[in-house]
């Protein structure tokens, strides 16, 4: 019922019938989740969840050190890194969340607004050996996510962009969309931030151990299986932070390529979570296209970034307002005097 | 000299190197522009040049009447268009300007901000029979946009996106394209705005009709002809403005289909001119890409926009804006204490 009404509005609207493209989708899609003639962008946020990875500390998946993660959360802190600059063009809001970065903080730190220290440990296990985390960490993890998105719907946002930092987890992400799309792992591993071709191979040859070791062909059809086995505490809350904004319906946006893993495991869970996401960007990394592609969505920007941080998201959410503007600002035709086509 | 400067500056934020994609590039233009490492979008600016065409009155190439012009134009004038919204919504200056629009004005509505009544005439010839317009017409056109182009800049703007309104102004890009291109009409023509299968098919052999009458193929070099025998004041005006904001140094952001058509012309006078230009999207009408392909640029945004106006400019602005903003604002690696990779 809504769709249909969104729709009369916005083809009479001044404008050819689609000529807003995907705005005109974006504006629908919105306006059914709020389910109103009349939808909002209330207080948009940036929520980014970052947690360090036992594998990173082997230097075999990653060129930089596993001490990045903390060093850039510390960035972010202070309002140094790309995210921040977006989100303040923007007045997006921005909140981090440790969920288990290898590094202590003081009780100052602790203290800083639009920080969140939930921290499931120092990091996942090295998973090379051992399962990433048990299903008692991996369900504390997804919990942080739920409680740190309740806590912004509370504050009363209706929109939140995900993003994420762990140096190493565009390994997790891999190893789950090689599991999930049954994949070999040369299709879905990219250079992550800054490999080099011998780095690359290094990282495919590592990586293929791994999914043996696991069998994670076997865990195609088991998210938290999956989440355990290879997953990071990043990347468990992400998913339970999707879950629960789709609960609270909410409007969602998917930064990159692990941000999207995350879904797709969410996704997993519960199939019904896409009508509340928009993807925002289709990173530079290898395996997001093909990712996008097997979830059958489209995304809004394709600028070859591959940074993370969800600083795709907040670039693509003054798109989101742009259709939610032009729904309840534009004039129609009868309104502006504007003679409609001879034929439609 | 400039380039590598800024360069460097770019490779020492704190991201792999590369992973702010197509906004480094941005960055990097906007700053050898300006030729500082410190580049500003200072009041960012849209010019809409209105103009109306004598063959929409035949109705052969246009669903909509011609009288749309005028009525969109007070529909600019009144803020109802999509153009309007995006403006507001980002802060961006609008001037519209009548280059030759089939009506008239009262005083009152000649003295509204941001209008600039300069018609050339009340419309092209219809270029089935005449030459769109004389060599003074084409001239005077010109000079209105130069002129306006000087006024934006002197209120202290640097930068402009550029977008048009006028019913049958699609038929003008193609003849204009399929001129300069050596491409078959067929190849050059969309369905405008609203065209169904039977009107596109009257559209198609009427442009080859119209392209035959005027020999085009034999004015593919030559830019003035080409926009007297088919042009439209305002692709005229369009071209004239995008060359006096070349000179003046101005970042030009390119709009949809008609826009770029313009920039094909003034590309052809200045072929320096495209420095100085960024390209916002790629337009849902079916020749856009194939021009872009042909000028060697690639556009920023990829919506599905069909709907001229300086929409898709207006759309690209925010990220003009993150680029200047994350070269400013971002942290060196140094100065934020985080390690840099182990390989570049």
């Amino acid at each position: 019922m809504i769709q249909q009404t969104l729709q009369q509005i916005i083809d009479t609207k001044t404008k050819p019938l689609g000529a807003l493209g995907r705005l005109e989708e974006l504006a629908l899609q919105i306006g059914t989740i709020q389910n109103t003639t009349h939808p909002k962008i209330t207080d948009p946020q940036v929520v980014v969840f970052a947690a360090d990875h036992g594998i990173a500390a082997t230097g075999l998946v990653n060129p930089y050190p596993q001490a990045v993660t903390a060093q850039m959360v510390k960035n972010f802190l202070a309002g140094g890194a790309a995210i921040n600059v977006f989100c303040r063009q923007h007045h997006i809001g921005l909140t981090i969340v440790d969920v288990g970065i290898n590094t202590s903080w003081t009780e100052a730190e602790k203290q800083r607004d639009g920080f969140v220290a939930a921290p499931v440990g120092k990091g996942t296990k090295n998973y090379m050996n051992d399962a990433a985390m048990t299903a008692q960490e991996c369900a504390l993890a997804m919990t942080t996510g739920r409680s740190v998105v309740k806590g912004i719907k509370g504050s009363g946002s209706n929109c939140i962009g995900f993003g994420e930092m762990g140096i190493g987890n565009t390994s997790s992400a891999a190893l789950i969309m090689s599991a999930v799309l049954s994949l070999p792992i040369t299709d879905c591993v990219g250079r992550g931030t800054g490999v080099s071709d011998a780095q690359l191979a290094v990282k495919i040859k590592t990586l293929e151990a791994i999914a043996q070791r696991h069998n994670l062909t076997l865990l195609q059809n088991n998210p938290e299986a999956l989440l355990q086995a290879v997953g990071g505490f990043e990347i468990a809350a992400m998913c339970g932070a999707y879950l629960q904004a789709a609960a609270e319906k909410l409007l969602i946006v998917v930064d990159g390529f692990i941000s999207t893993a995350a879904l797709l495991v969410a996704h997993q869970m519960q199939p019904g979570i896409l009508e509340y996401c928009v993807f925002a960007h289709c990173s530079g990394e290898q395996g997001h296209a093909r990712l996008l592609q097997h979830l059958g969505v489209q995304p809004l920007l394709d600028l070859g970034l591959r940074l993370g941080e969800g600083t795709g998201a907040a670039l693509a959410m003054p798109l989101l307002c742009s259709a939610v503007l032009f729904l309840n600002e534009m004039a129609s035709f009868a309104a502006a005097g504007v003679s409609t086509g001879t034929k439609k």
